[in-house]
C-alpha cells in the first residue's frame, strides 16, 4: 500500500491517522506541492484532480480523502467504522459531505489563508469556522461520536483534522468544551497519531 | 415519504430527480427559505444544519443531499446506483465529495451570487466553475458515467444539477461537448424530470 502524501495536509493526515488506528502501514511518498508536482502528468494520471492524498492498493488508485477512508473501512476495518445498512451509511455520508464542504471551507480554508498565506477572505472563512464549531459543540453535547453510534466511525476521522487544526486559522477553540471532549476521546483511541499543529 | 423541499435548490432537485428515476413519490413540503423557516426550532430538530433537503422515511430523518441519495439507493434502488464493494463504493464517494465541495463552490456558488444576489466573489466562483467544467469534460471524454461503471450511479445525480445550472452563474457551457453529451444521457433516462433553469 502506498500513500501519496503531504505532511502538513489535513486531508492526508486523515488517511495516516486511520491507517494507524487500523494498525496498517503504507509507504509514504511525499508529493512536492510547493514545487507543483501535483500537476505533473504522472501525478494527474493517478488523480486527475491534482490533489493529495492518493492511495494505491492492490492495483487500484483511489483519490479523495473521504473516499479513501471509505475504501479502507470497507476493505480492512470492523463494520462499525462504516456501517453498511441504509440508515447508518447515510448518517456517515452526511458527515463526509460536512468534511468535504463545511469543515474544508471553514477551519480548513482559514488555515490556508492564515498559515499558508493563500489569498482570500480570512474573516469570512473564520465566520464559517465558528458556525462549524458551534454546530459540532451542540451535536457533541448529546453524542459520543459524530454518526451517533456507540463506536467511532470514519465520520469522526474525516471531520476531526481541520477542526482540530482550527487554531492555525486564528480560531479560539477554548469555548467549545464538547468538541474538546470529543478530541480527547479520539486521541485516546489505540494507535492514535498526531500531526504538526496538533 | 416526505421531502422538505425548495423548488429552486439544486440540492433538493438531486433528490426529486432520483426519486423520479426510481419511480417513487414523496410528499413535497416547501420550506420558506426566504422567510427563514430553515432556522425555526421545528426545522432544526429535523436538521441541525438548517439546510434543505431533508427526507423523512420510515421514522428516520435524513439530511444532506448526498446522504439522501445514498440512503435511497441502498434502500430502494438496483445495486448499480451505489455499488457496495470497497472499490466501487470509494469511486462513487469521491464524486459525492466533488458534489459537496467543487461543484457546490464552483457553479453552485456562482449561481448564488449571480441569480440570488448573495454577496461574495462571483469571479472567483466562476473561475472554480471553469475548473470543474474542464475536469468533467476531460473525464467524460473517456467515460460514459462519472463513476466509471456501465450504468449511471448516484455520482451522476449528485454532480449533475449544479453543473447543468452553471448558465445561471454566467458560465458558457457550449465549449464542453463531452459534458453536453453526458447531460443528454442523463436526460434520456426513463422518468427524468427537470427543474426551473434547466
Amino acid at each position: 500500500m502506498r500513500l501519496h502524501d503531504f505532511t502538513l495536509s489535513g486531508n492526508c493526515y486523515k488517511v495516516r491517522l486511520f491507517l494507524a488506528l487500523l494498525g496498517r502501514e503504507a509507504e509514504l511518498l511525499q508529493v512536492d506541492l510547493r514545487g507543483g508536482a501535483q500537476r505533473s502528468p504522472e501525478f494527474l494520471a493517478l488523480n486527475p484532480r491534482g490533489q493529495v492524498p492518493v492511495l494505491e492498493d492492490e492495483g487500484l488508485s483511489i483519490h479523495d480523502s473521504q473516499a479513501i477512508l471509505a475504501y479502507l473501512a470497507r476493505r480492512y476495518a470492523d463494520a462499525g467504522w462504516f456501517p453498511q445498512d441504509a440508515a447508518g451509511q447515510a448518517r456517515v455520508i452526511a458527515w463526509l459531505s460536512f468534511a468535504a464542504n463545511e469543515a474544508a471551507r471553514g477551519p480548513g480554508q482559514a488555515r490556508l489563508h492564515a498559515l499558508f498565506r493563500m489569498p482570500g477572505d480570512l474573516k469570512e472563512a473564520q465566520q464559517r469556522a465558528l458556525r462549524v464549531l458551534e454546530l459540532l459543540d451542540t451535536h457533541l453535547a448529546h453524542h459520543t461520536w459524530l454518526a451517533e453510534g456507540t463506536a467511532p466511525s470514519i465520520a469522526d476521522i474525516a471531520v476531526y483534522p481541520y477542526v482540530a487544526l482550527a487554531g492555525d486559522g486564528g480560531l479560539d477553540l477554548s469555548p467549545y468544551t464538547h468538541v474538546a471532549a470529543w478530541f480527547a476521546r479520539i486521541r485516546a483511541l489505540p494507535g492514535y497519531i498526531g500531526m504538526p499543529g496538533l
